[in-house]
């Protein structure tokens, strides 16, 4: 028998799944999953006496050793490979996932002098509570011009990992000072397998300002704050390693662990949605991958390095070695529906849809799905959770318009829908208009389940779109990164030849949709450029709640003195 | 004894109220209902064998005469006044709400041979059908300018008499050629009370174009369509009385119907939301009286004949006899209210209403009133029914901005609710700026029961508000007519200061909140000069609406034809 397997581990941001790979072809022989005990901590650090201020999102990083732990024996079990076969292991995370840990990579939430201290624990991507660090980080790049700036669509998100490290200094310099190393999740796991700190080259420029082989100055930090000045040559790495590279061996320990055999495998750490690429076969410069599940990322490699406007980021070599990764996002998509199911959908098509047999989605998708193009009268703005690209702000919101006495519920559920393929339109529009061309768009993540939206997606974008043909494509990824790592493959383009899983053209335009769309699209564009750029109504009105709201606190606080 | 009794008839949409009043004090001191058994009939004939087209709306005068014959006995049975003590009786009517009968006054849709027309029944105010009248009606009169257009705003509306009889030559002309009498339903009410066509000058000016003294000449109507050439002179009247009046004495014919003595006072039919006015005491120029129910209707006497923006219409006389009575009104207020409660408010909304034995209305107010103004972040724009007053565009529609994923139901009905109120002070604002000073906002209708919404009225107005203090304002209303028509008092104003019911000052706006009010109005304006002035999404939407469902209507009627 000459088959060989890999493991590819995909830590999300509830749990962690495993799937076992056969390297020939891609063929998913057996997956896993594991549940983070301690899920998101946003309320507490675990024993529920240390409370957490609003915005913070931690974790603990015993779960992610636990995934390990609990999938990786059971991939074995449930398939009954034979250890000796399998030849690699690679993992992919969330990011911007970072924690401190010590020299020796020790996490400082591990140690019994940290265990009730915030700080000490992983701070998950999701954690927004050093946007005042992310404030002065964005206006000292633009008071000194910085040349990465429009690398990042002009803005530096208080999720990454420079905005949280100043945030560490500044509310708890003991445990910076303790800290030996501010890690990313991704590289602290694979340090775990391997016994070695190996930082990938994706995360360092996504997340870590990492630009042109090098970070910003010593003197950008020490204007933020005189003691971080040394930040990088203390906590950070300029030794990066590309994707798909081996970062070592597995440990005996790790061995253990997992059941694997030590001496396999272990490649460099890498990104959910950037791993996604490979395993839908988006290996070639303008293959566009959306991976749509509560929010939109999307990912595409290019031939040249240019400023498109709104990018969450572009790197050399942060998707594919050799070319520059884009990645562009939509922060609100799935969790749209979500809070319209939730919200807003009425108790008799709750009753409809239990009669149905169908979830409340299913029911209000069916109810809509046969409209003609248009036929609601309604159009909306996506931007419920914020416009990531291209407008890069924040304080948008969600806009709906068109509404009568006669709108029903469906109706808005798929003018939410329209809305955020309007969306991804501009994105690729955009990219398109940069200078960087979108040859194909390939979808994955959640909600390819959904026909009908998919259909909606390529009738707006008037392209053919492909859907990843697997349901743990991450994980996927992963294992292709551990087939190149163990040299079973010479690139992850050779390793996606064989091994990607991706319905090409699943879903087609229709030219006369399409014709309707681009007219209602006509619209979105002229109120995203009104909303989004000329008339600053969804600021006031934030700026008015954000009034309203402090005083709601400060009254409730005056409360709380007098009790 | 010296009391003295009158009754006044509110002949509704659905409903005839009949209240008994005091005429020394103005106390109710009975009401009787009676509902009408055909209702509104909008998709068929009595029987059911004539359907009716889409947008008609029609109704039985049988029911009318009916709410005299059950109404008025119990009124006597249930006060036990002796009848020899009620001396008037008045009434006041939906309008335009119109008839075609014979020359003696029989409808008819009374008579055998057209029992199975539409044409020959009463047409409603919201019936609709008469739009293509209306808009030729309106394009001939831009074309020639004619003076009297800019009165209503710049467009007379398909519900008005001239666009109902228009469309009644033109689909039915045998049965415009019967009709010897086209009449308002109150006028016809009238009729039958004291046996002489006696019409109102009110509904001919607000209603039949009747300005300064005159109908538009007979070419305007021979140009509309050559045998309408003498449609006043064979169908209308020239003899108009003015509101309060006495029309005549009750026939016998009348008192055996109503139990009534023969020869009380009749008063000249009047228009329900123009009897509101004095039956809150709004006898004097300035005083705005906002009927606030489904839609507002806004009634106000001013002192000089202005051209205000967007009204429904001024009338000389209109109101009250020897001043200008202006009208204004919001398509959708408390329909929009009850389209969100229906559509929009999730189940467990509905199970936590049942709990506190609430309607979901109520949970909404009671789970929002609270709020700080502008806590939820959220303004909306409340043309879901189309904008009346002051844009007269009936393709504008609804708009929510400010949604994020944090937005919950109460959010969005404060926001509808502040919208409608936002809608009320640019009218309030747009007779101020054009010389119609308002002194006094006086609110009366179905929705002055929550007092939630009308503190943000007076919020967000800035101006104290007064509200109806009695349930069946309108009835009230006629009641005072007829005790003028009775010659208790020597004129309506005489008669109010007796016998009106009104709460002064009942809301009191908080400056604070008026402030905060101002600033999100400030946006609000924005938002309705945007899309009810420049950008023209609202048309483009309701443009393709039309056409998807045209197109689908056509594909539909295919496949009747295939079936």
């Amino acid at each position: 028998m000459n088959e060989t397997y890999t493991i590819g581990v995909d830590y999300g941001t509830l749990s962690g799944r495993a799937v076992l790979v056969r390297t020939n072809d891609g063929s998913e022989i057996a997956s896993a999953i594991h549940v983070y005990p301690h899920a998101v901590m946003s309320d507490s650090l675990p024993g529920g006496n240390v409370s957490l201020p609003p915005e913070w999102a931690l974790q603990h990083p015993q779960d992610y050793l636990d995934v390990l732990k609990n999938t990786v024996p059971t991939l074995l079990q449930t398939s009954g490979i034979d250890p000796s076969l399998i030849v690699g292991i690679a993992i992919d995370f969330t990011a911007c996932t970072v924690l401190p840990t010590t020299a020796e990579g020790t996490p400082l939430c591990f140690l019994p002098q940290f265990q009730d201290e915030p700080h000490a624990y992983v701070k998950l991507w999701k954690h927004h509570a050093a946007q005042p660090q992310a404030d002065r980080i964005n206006a000292l790049a633009e008071r000194r011009g910085e040349s990465w700036l429009p690398r990042y669509g002009g803005k530096i998100s208080s999720e990454w990992a420079i905005a949280k490290a100043l945030q560490l200094l500044e509310e708890a310099p003991e445990v910076y000072r303790a800290a030996a190393r501010f890690i990313e999740a991704t590289d602290w796991v694979v340090w775990q397998l391997c016994g070695r700190e190996m930082r990938n080259v994706c995360t360092a420029g996504y997340k870590a300002i990492y630009q042109d082989g090098v970070y910003p100055p010593k003197d950008f930090f020490a204007a933020l704050n005189p003691d971080f000045a040394d930040v990088i040559e203390e906590k950070f790495s300029r030794d990066l390693y590309p994707l798909g590279s081996r970062a070592g061996d597995l440990t005996a320990e790790a061995a253990r662990l997992t059941g694997l055999q030590p001496g396999i495998a272990v490649a460099v750490g890498n990104v959910d949605a950037h791993v996604t690429a490979p395993a839908v076969g988006a290996v070639k410069s303008g293959q566009l991958v959306a991976i749509m599940g509560t929010s939109t990322c999307h990912v595409m490699n290019g031939d040249t390095l240019t400023n498109v406007p709104g990018m969450c980021g572009v790197v050399d070599g942060g998707i594919l070695p050799g070319t520059y990764g884009y990645e562009a996002g939509q922060s609100g998509v799935g969790d749209i529906f979500a809070w319209f199911v939730q919200n807003a959908v009425p108790a008799e098509y709750q009753v409809l849809a239990d009669k149905r047999g169908l979830s409340l989605h299913e029911l209000l998708t069916d109810l809509s799905k046969d409209q003609e193009v248009g036929a609601h009268g309604l159009l909306a703005l996506d931007w419920l959770n914020g416009n990531r690209s291209v407008l890069v702000d924040a304080d948008l919101s969600g806009l709906i318009v068109g509404l009568t006495l006669a709108t029903r519920p469906e109706d808005i559920y798929r003018a939410l829908v329209e809305a955020t393929a309007f969306g991804a339109r501009v994105i690729v529009e955009t990219f398109e208009s940069s200078g960087v061309p979108v040859h194909e768009f390939i979808a994955a993540g959640g909600l390819i389940k959904n026909p009908a939206l998919m259909q909606i997606y390529a009738d707006v974008l008037g392209k053919p779109l492909s859907v990843a043909d697997s349901a743990e494509a991450p994980a996927l990824g992963s294992a292709m990164h551990a087939a190149v790592a163990a040299e079973l493959y010479p690139d992850i383009q050779a390793a996606a030849r064989n091994m990607s899983k991706v319905r090409k053209n699943a879903f087609v335009p229709d030219p006369h949709r399409h014709h309707l769309y681009t007219r209602l699209y006509n619209e979105y564009r002229t109120l995203h450029d009104l909303f989004g750029r000329a008339e600053p109504t969804m600021k006031v009105l934030k700026r008015l709640r954000d009034e309203a709201h402090a005083k709601a606190e400060k009254s409730g606080r005056q409360v709380e003195v007098l009790a």
